[in-house]
C-alpha cells in the first residue's frame, strides 16, 4: 500500500484519522511518513521512526498479496522470526467457511507472527495486527484498510498506548467553520484576537471546499483549564465574524442547514444543474436527513427543467439557463413538485465550455415561506471545484435564510 | 498547513498528486513526511531529506497568516536571510485593486524571499513559490492549496528537475480498474499472471469504493520496452479477468458508462434514494456527460416515489420500498419521466437504522431497449461507504447492460 500512497494512487485518509485519534488523547504526533511495499524501506523507515519517538504506528502491508511485506519488515528489524499461528490460520479458515467461500491458499500468511509479539485480534476482515516491543519502544502494525484500522486503533492501539504513557498533558483542539468569507478577510477580521491569545491558545487556517476552518488549540495539564481556553476563543471569534460562523467541529454546512430546518419543522427540496445531483447527495450525508429532505429534482437537460420543474420556455429562451430568473423558477419549481417548505436550486457553468456565460458562473436561488432570494456568483477552479463550491454556495444560501427565519 | 494533517483535519491528498507527477517523469519517490505548523520541525525535516535525496518538494505554509513559516524555515535552515521583493509586491497589490478589494497588510509577507532563491511566479492566488539551491541539493516550495501546487508543479518544479537529473530511467505505470469482483478472489484468478511477470514488472493492489486497481509498473532504460511490458501485463489481467475490466488509468465506472452510452447513441435518467443524488453526481463529474444525462429524480421521501416516478402505491405497499419490484418501477419511471433511453434506479438501506430490510440492503435496476434488469446486494460498511458503494453498484450494472447491447 505504501507505493500506492508514493505513486498517487490512493490518498493517505488513514493518516488524517491516526492524527485525530492520537491529539484526542493527549499524545503528541510529530511526523509521519510514506514509505514504498519494500520490507527494507519499511524495515528503515520504522527503525529511524522509533529513534525519535516512543511509539510508532504502522498501516498496511499485513494482506494476504505477495506485495503485503510489513510482517517480513518488523521480523527483519526486530530479529524475530516469523511463526505460523495455528489459533490465527484456524480463524481465517473459519471465517472463509462462514461466509461460505474457499479460502484462497494466499491468505494463509496472515497467520505468520513475529516470535513473541502480541496480536491484535480482528472484529472482521481477515488480517490481524501486532503489537511488537523493540528498542525500549513498541511498534503497532494494523491493517491499512481504514475501517480494519480504526477498529484496532480504537480497540486495542489507544488503550495500549495509554497505558504504557502513564497521564498524557491535555490538548483541546475546536474547529470552527466558516462559509461565505475569504481567509484573508478573517484573518484581518481576527488580527484582534489573535493579540488577545496567550501562549496557551493557537489559532491555524484552512481554506477549502468552500469554507474556511480555524482550528483552536489549547494546551494544559488541567483539563478544565483546556476547555475554559478553548471556550473563551471560540467566543471571540464568533463575536468577530457574526453570522458567517457555520458551527463547531463536525457542525457542517449540511448538517447545520438539516438543525435549523428540524427546529422550524420545515422539509427541503432541490433543483440542481450544473452538480448533477451532489447538492443531495451532500445533504443525505447527514444521518436523520429523511426526517426533512424530500428529495431533489436533477435536470440536466435543459428540457428536463421545463418538464419536470416546470420552467417557463420562455423564460429560458429570454434569459439563458444560467440565470436569476431560471433559478428562482427551479426552486419554485422543486417546492410545488417535492411538495417542500424550502426549495433550493443551483443553475451554472461547470465547464469546461463556456455555455453562454463564463465557466464558474452560478446562480443559486431559495423559494420558501419568507419569500425567494436569489444570488449570482463567480467560482474559481476547474469543473469539480466549480461544482464542489457551488454545492457550498447552495448550502450557505439556505443556512442564511433559515437564520432569519427566526 | 502541517500541523492540520497531523491532526487529522485534512488529508494529504497533495502527495499523491506530487507522486503521480514523479512517477510519470520517472523520478523515484521514497518517502514523504508531515510535520507540523513549526519553523524548527519544517527545517529539520527538509535537512533529513535533503541528506537522501537530491531534491525535496515542500507544500504548505506560504500564505498570508501567522501560522505560514515555510519561508523562515528555509531561511533558518539555509542561512539566506528573507527579503522583500518589490515586484513581487506590487504584484500582489495590483491583483487584489484588480479584483477590487483591499488588501489586507498580512497579505505582503508573501513577498518575503530567502536571498538568493528563484522565484515560481504565480498563474493565479497570492503566494509565489520558492526554489532554493542548499548542501548539493535543491528545495521546491510551493502552495498547499492543491489548485496552486498543481500549477506550479507542472510549469516550473517537473521541467526543473528533469534538467538537474539528466535522462531519468523509465517508468512505465498502468492502472487496470476492476468491479464486482472481491480482492483475494482476482489474487486467486491472477495467480499465473503472477508467475509469468519477470522482475522488471511488478503489480499491486488495491481495493476501495467498490473497486479494486491493479496498478502494473515496468522499469527498462529503453520506454518503448517498458510501454510493452506493461501492455504484455495488461493484456495477461484482461485474459484472466474478461468483463470484470472496467477499464485502465482513468477509465472510471462514470466514463466507460458515458462512452458505451454514446457510442450507442442512448441517454441516461436515473432514480435515486439512499443515495440522494450521488449517483447523478458522480456521472456529470464526467466533462461532457451532457451529451448523454438527462438528469435524475431523487425520490427521498417515499411519497415522491409515487408522485414524480409513478411507482404505484400498491407496489410499495406489498413489496417495500427496498424491493426489486420498487427498483424496477423506478427505473421505468425515471426512463418515461426523463425521456432517457435508459433508467437506473438505486433503493436501499444506508443506516444508521433499519428501515424494514438490514442496513447495508441494495437494489438497482436498469431499464432499457434491451428489457430490464435487477439486482439485490449487500453492502459492507457504514452510511457512507454503502451509499459510496450502491453508487458504484449502479454504475457497474448500466456498465454491464451496455456490453450486453453490442
Amino acid at each position: 500500500m505504501g507505493t500506492e500512497l508514493l505513486l498517487g494512487d490512493i490518498v493517505n485518509t488513514n493518516a488524517a484519522h491516526i492524527g485525530q485519534a492520537l491529539a484526542s488523547i493527549g499524545v503528541d504526533c510529530f511526523m509521519h511518513t510514506s514509505v514504498g511495499d519494500n520490507e527494507q524501506r519499511i524495515a528503515d523507515a520504522i527503525a529511524a521512526a522509533l529513534a525519535r519517538a516512543d511509539a510508532v504506528i504502522v498501516t498496511g502491508g499485513l494482506g494476504p498479496t505477495q506485495d503485503d511485506v510489513t510482517r517480513e519488515a518488523i521480523s527483519a528489524l526486530t530479529g524475530r522470526r516469523l511463526v505460523r499461528d495455528p489459533k490465527i490460520e484456524e480463524e481465517l479458515r473459519r471465517r472463509f467457511s462462514e461466509f461460505g467461500r474457499p479460502m484462497a491458499e494466499v491468505n494463509v500468511r496472515q497467520a505468520d507472527v513475529p516470535d513473541g509479539a502480541s496480536i491484535i485480534e480482528q472484529s472482521w476482515g481477515t488480517a490481524p495486527g501486532l503489537i511488537v516491543e523493540h528498542a525500549g519502544g513498541v511498534i503497532y502494525a494494523v491493517p491499512g484498510v481504514p475501517a480494519e484500522m480504526e477498529d484496532m486503533l480504537a480497540r486495542a492501539v489507544l488503550p495500549d498506548l495509554l497505558g504504557r504513557a502513564g497521564e498524557p498533558s491535555q490538548i483541546v483542539s475546536r474547529v470552527v467553520r466558516i462559509a461565505g468569507v475569504s481567509e484573508s478577510t478573517i484573518a484581518e477580521q481576527l488580527h484582534d484576537v489573535w493579540q488577545i491569545l496567550g501562549g496557551e491558545t493557537t489559532m491555524a487556517f484552512l481554506a477549502g471546499g468552500g469554507e474556511v476552518r480555524i482550528r483552536l488549540t489549547a494546551k494544559a495539564s488541567d483539563p478544565a483549564r483546556a476547555h475554559e481556553l478553548v471556550a473563551a476563543a471560540e467566543a471571540s471569534v464568533r463575536a468577530s465574524l457574526g453570522a458567517a460562523v457555520v458551527g463547531v467541529d463536525d457542525e457542517n454546512l449540511e448538517s447545520v442547514v438539516g438543525a435549523l430546518l428540524l427546529a422550524r419543522g420545515w422539509s427541503l427540496g432541490c433543483a440542481e444543474s450544473l452538480t448533477g445531483g451532489a447538492l443531495g447527495g451532500r445533504i443525505t450525508s447527514t444521518a436523520g436527513a429523511s426526517e426533512y429532505f424530500r428529495g431533489s429534482i436533477v435536470s440536466y437537460a435543459t428540457e428536463v427543467k421545463e418538464d419536470l420543474l416546470a420552467v417557463p420556455a420562455w423564460v429560458l429562451d429570454e434569459h439563458g439557463p444560467v440565470s436569476e430568473p431560471v433559478a428562482r423558477a427551479m426552486a419554485a419549481g422543486a417546492r410545488a413538485r417535492l411538495k417542500a417548505d424550502v426549495g433550493v436550486a443551483l443553475t451554472g457553468v461547470a465547464g469546461p465550455t463556456e455555455q453562454g456565460r463564463p465557466i464558474g458562473t452560478v446562480v443559486v436561488a431559495v423559494a420558501g415561506p419568507l419569500g425567494e432570494v436569489a444570488r449570482e456568483v463567480r467560482l474559481p477552479g476547474d469543473r469539480n471545484t466549480v461544482r464542489t463550491l457551488a454545492v457550498s454556495a447552495a448550502l450557505n444560501l439556505v443556512r442564511l435564510y433559515l437564520l432569519e427565519a427566526t
